[in-house]
């Protein structure tokens, strides 16, 4: 019988593993870092044997999981709790009595058709279906599928056993009730599961990320800092302010009383000045009530102190923690 | 005589508390929130008394920095300490015996152009003179200056007395030996300062900055997520996970062994798709070899169980403080 708090890799509020369905069977396909990655997740959040199955058509599969499941642990799990994962021998076993099924399999699309238009033959109706792809939309998974409504991407942030964000995102013919049961359950868990409402190409996080990337390697390409140091100023600033605050809420608070319009009214034109330099394509016209609504109706007036005392703990900890393992 | 340890509002090692100069003479002009937030961090690395000048035109400038500094500081600092604080009555009398002279006045280029004229007429010969702007570079502040080599941008990441990083952006005019001084400075105070190669529009952190905001509004008015979501994205994602290591040493160990060379080889494709969905202009060519090269020479293998150590124990702190002022 495994303890959840012997070896657990996350951090999650115990009432919350507590609600954890204590019969509930989560089939995990694939075996690559994200695979073994969400195994050692769920490990720490099952409360006995048999409810968690991997399936890998790897021939060493048995011997494979066993060697590396521990590298995903702090203090390495016990025997007994990892000989709570069951290893099955084929997919149609693997899929049968699941309540969740996630793919963390080859980024390919004719392989994931398949695999769902076989899932869908021996898994019970209303598994949820479940896709860790980073760039191959539902939509397009789905083409083979008969009930489309139970599939979507559930994208996360690696590595999955310590990241919070989860990006639920459906397609057209997910339904409601799915994207709800697959939100309830991440959140259950102490996860953030975010519902992006458009199949975007790179999703939310890594279309955010990336646009950063681009501006990064222009940066170091025009040799205005090294890649070093272009990392110690985000480590120094926008890092740890986005970890306690997101952009919108942070300059949102730097707007002061007229919250983001405001900050756009102060330094604007510092904004568009450099979107100009960069020669981004114009963000269309608009935008600024929308953006500038939701921001006051999310975020009302930030409390400065607030954040700047959480800010403040987040750097001491970051210091002490990089100290200690200098 | 003020005890920097009863009311610190930062985090710094003591030992290079202890390292300051005790003779230092700091020159602070204007009053706004830059100026009020360095004077707060000036306040708890200086050792006695007159070592903090301010100066401002505005004619309550006393009174206005006794009833807002206090602000700045989680426990508020004794009135002994506030008394430390020198109010010039005049620009002469501020800056002529100071060895730093710090300007957070007006982003106005008339004025900041002027302001320097003056300064450089009483301030000692080698004064370091440095300006908190946001956007208007030292070559135009400069212009009627007789030395140019003194001046160079000092730009902090809002607010300077809890964020550690400080742009440091000289003109092609800027000696080497300022720079350096400079550097020493901040680097004693337990603060990240970065020497910015070439005078780019928004210099560095802002630009990134912007880059990510600007894609995150476009994804706002396009309705793929609200403007909460998104801040709810990146503070469970790429906040935390740049506190820890920066884009680029992130993605450099998400490649494995091939490092950042690796990573494009891997989701290359993604990224690519992204930049040319979000209609970004071409990034030139050729530079891979150079910021993969770098990305290798700074990280080599990237100790990945380091990394996921410290980014487990900030996601606690971060839930701990969050829970804690809910």
């Amino acid at each position: 019988m495994l303890n959840p708090h012997e070896s657990s890799p996350t951090c999650g509020n115990p009432i919350q593993k507590a609600q954890s369905n204590k019969d509930l069977h989560i089939t995990l396909i694939g075996t690559g870092t994200i695979g073994l990655s969400f195994a050692a997740f769920h490990l720490s959040h099952i409360l006995g044997p048999s409810q968690l199955t991997i399936y890998d058509t790897r021939p060493d599969v048995t011997q494979y999981v066993e060697e590396n499941i521990s590298n995903f642990f702090e203090t390495p799990p016990s025997t007994a709790s990892i000989s709570n994962i069951r290893i099955a021998g084929s997919l149609e076993v693997a899929v049968e009595d699941a309540h969740v099924i996630q793919e963390s399999g080859p980024e390919n699309l004719e392989w994931k058709m398949k695999l769902w238009e076989e899932v869908e033959k021996h898994a019970p109706k209303d598994a949820l279906l479940w896709s860790s792809t980073s760039g191959i939309p539902a939509s397009q998974q789905a083409q083979n599928m008969k009930d489309k409504s139970r599939l979507l991407v559930v994208h996360p942030y690696n590595p999955p056993h310590i990241m919070p964000l989860l990006e639920l995102v459906p397609s057209l013919e997910t339904s409601e009730q799915v994207i709800q049961r697959t939100q309830d359950f991440w959140s259950k868990r102490g996860r953030v599961p975010i519902h992006i409402k458009k199949e975007t190409t790179g999703f939310v996080a890594n279309r955010l990320a990336f646009a950063l990337l681009r501006e990064a390697i222009h940066l170091v390409n025009e040799g205005v800092v090294s890649v070093g140091e272009l990392d110690q100023i985000v480590e120094s600033s926008m890092g740890p302010r986005w970890a306690v605050a997101g952009p919108f809420k942070s300059y949102h608070a730097g707007g002061g009383p007229a919250g983001l319009e405001g900050f756009f009214t102060n330094i604007g034109g510092t904004v568009q000045e450099y979107w100009r330099d960069a020669g981004t394509v114009n963000i269309g016209d608009g935008w600024e009530d929308k953006v500038f609504r939701q921001a006051n109706e999310t975020y009302g007036t930030v409390d400065i102190n607030e954040r700047d005392g959480i800010t403040r703990r987040l750097l001491e900890v970051l210091e002490e923690e990089k100290g200690k393992r200098k």
